[in-house]
């Protein structure tokens, strides 16, 4: 029977452990989450009937739009930003074409390149863990398909200058080559290109509601660019893409720009209080830009994150290329970085 | 920039009416849901933490598998199951062969046939409204990627025997071709042929939590196959593909086999008593394997349909092929079935 060869010997990360009840810092989800008397609110339009209907996305996509400050046909709304990865992959990802990215950078990039049969092009850090863009920049060329930035990156959260978005843009644009910007970690860093996909037409422009927005479970992000484009992503959509419920939260964190706000700061007082903690203990610290911490520990990583899982707290650590021995530490509230700190500060000494 | 030239022509339908607050009877969903104590009894369990959680199948995969008592290899969940849909087409789909299904059926084989660049092929209905499966056996030859029978079929609900199906996973198989049963309407019809899949190694069942389990907003579906087939469907899924709320109602469904013979009773009661108010009436009633009924009425099906919409009440009718002229009215518990003749009873005057 026929197998499509790019999936055949596609290698994917499977997720099998049950996170509950853990203090969850190692997938750079929201530690606590949205405030409990909202989120008790918005349950009550959860009804029998509402379950039962299948969902409708127009709502959120005006809501979306007017945040962004688009129009509604500026803006499809997917399943995570993962859907939307995968649908700009699928319509604009010529097969045997290129994809450049910087490395180390979200993993699914290069999954997706290869189911749909693209070359993954990687561009490594600087020794000093800045981007070196010219390199970026000079590797663009007619083999190129797809070139992606993250900004800020992940897990390094260096950030791109707007004249550096606009030279890989243009110039992606000279040879017919679709750019993504993802903007997840949007929130904790708040300079945007979204105002660019009105000026070019090869920009696409991903975000999520998974990380400020604290519904990682419920599957919701969008994707921004120009109408045609997104006409075409919604062409090789799923029906009925996201579930009602992601839908109903979503447009209700929408309407509470306080909330958000609240959820910035919050998050923005923890992180700079760990990151206190470290630099006074000596700790080298990187990644400023996201809700996260990357910082080189004494010990071994691998043996710390193994002795904190076995105290309830889950980080991550990496063991090879250039941040190999560093640990990364999501981070959320003060409360949950004083456990995190409280559960380290034993299993480092 | 390059476009994809199976999608960029694809021709969607796109759902943009706000569907809350009339009697939905036109899309086959559960016009009035699980019970209110139930519903209320899950949604204890969706914290603030839960929903910041990226989800996690396992669970669910298990239950599944127990309970078609299959092993828990041979089965993957989906975004509904169109996702399943969509990745048997982009794994198994070979560009350039041919699917073969009846006509009509539901409406996505024919948009995943273009999207992954195959010709769909269909065989009409004969005029008794059965199906001709000599022909459609006939029909598959070295040009056939995949064949897809419905079982009931959707919209006319008729069913195959197992010597029909055996002959058209045998005759698949020896021309390398897929065959993907889809029973959606499963429960209001109980024979199944989820046990071909342990005989047959180019067999995928799909199914879905949509129809009677109520849950369509939710997006939960599965798809059961042998290991090695699902294995590749897994490597072209999304991350997290489904919501953690999803999975949880699932979840807590499965538990409750009393609750779901509840909701096959309601149906079937409400399903029955419509059908003899129309045959009593004098209305030709056909479906009688799924939560619907197709039927012709005496006054144009159009214009009835607009009549009841303004009444609140949501049908759908057929306008070409060998259904034009009939409606279709998704059933549910008895309650909503008089309403449903209460308001059609007025406006067929």
């Amino acid at each position: 029977m026929y197998v499509n060869e790019s999936i055949k010997d596609l290698y994917r990360v499977k997720f099998h452990e049950d996170r509950a009840n853990v203090l969850r810092l190692d997938m750079n989800e929201s530690p606590e989450g949205l405030p409990l008397s909202f989120v008790e609110e918005v349950k009550r339009q959860i009804t029998p009937e509402f379950l039962a209907t299948y969902p409708q996305k127009d709502r959120l996509v005006q809501q979306v739009s007017a945040h962004c400050g688009l129009r509604a046909d500026q803006i499809t709304i997917t399943n995570g930003s993962d859907e939307a990865m995968r649908l700009a992959f699928q319509c604009f990802g010529e097969r045997g074409k290129k994809v450049v990215t910087v490395t180390p950078t979200f993993e699914m990039y290069g999954v997706y390149a290869a189911m749909f049969g693209m070359e993954h092009v990687t561009i490594g850090y600087n020794a000093d863990f800045t981007i070196p863009v010219d390199q970026l920049l000079a590797s663009i060329d007619e083999t190129t398909g797809i070139v992606v930035i993250l900004n800020p990156n992940s897990p390094i959260g260096v950030t791109y200058t707007e004249d550096e978005a606009r030279a890989i843009i243009e110039k992606a644009g000279t040879v017919g080559a679709l750019v993504v910007i993802d903007e997840a970690y949007h929130y904790f860093y708040e300079p945007t290109f979204m105002p660019l996909i009105a000026q070019y037409r090869n920009v696409i422009v991903l975000r999520t509601f998974s990380k400020l927005c604290a519904i990682a479970g419920l599957r919701v992000g969008y994707a921004a660019g120009n109408a045609q484009l997104i006409d075409y992503m919604e062409k090789a959509e799923s029906t009925f893409n996201v579930s009602n419920v992601g839908l109903l939260f979503a447009e209700e964190i929408l309407k509470r720009p306080d909330l958000m706000e609240a959820q910035r700061k919050a998050e923005a007082e923890g992180r700079g209080w760990l990151t206190e903690q470290l630099v006074k203990a000596g700790y080298q610290v990187l990644s400023l830009e996201g809700n996260f911490i990357l910082f080189k520990p004494k010990g071994n990583a691998g043996d710390l994150v193994a002795a904190l899982k076995k105290r309830g707290v889950w980080i991550r650590d990496y063991s090879s290329g250039m941040l190999a021995g560093y640990l990364r530490i999501s981070t959320g509230c003060l409360d949950y970085m004083r456990r995190f700190w409280d559960a380290f500060t034993v299993v480092e000494e």
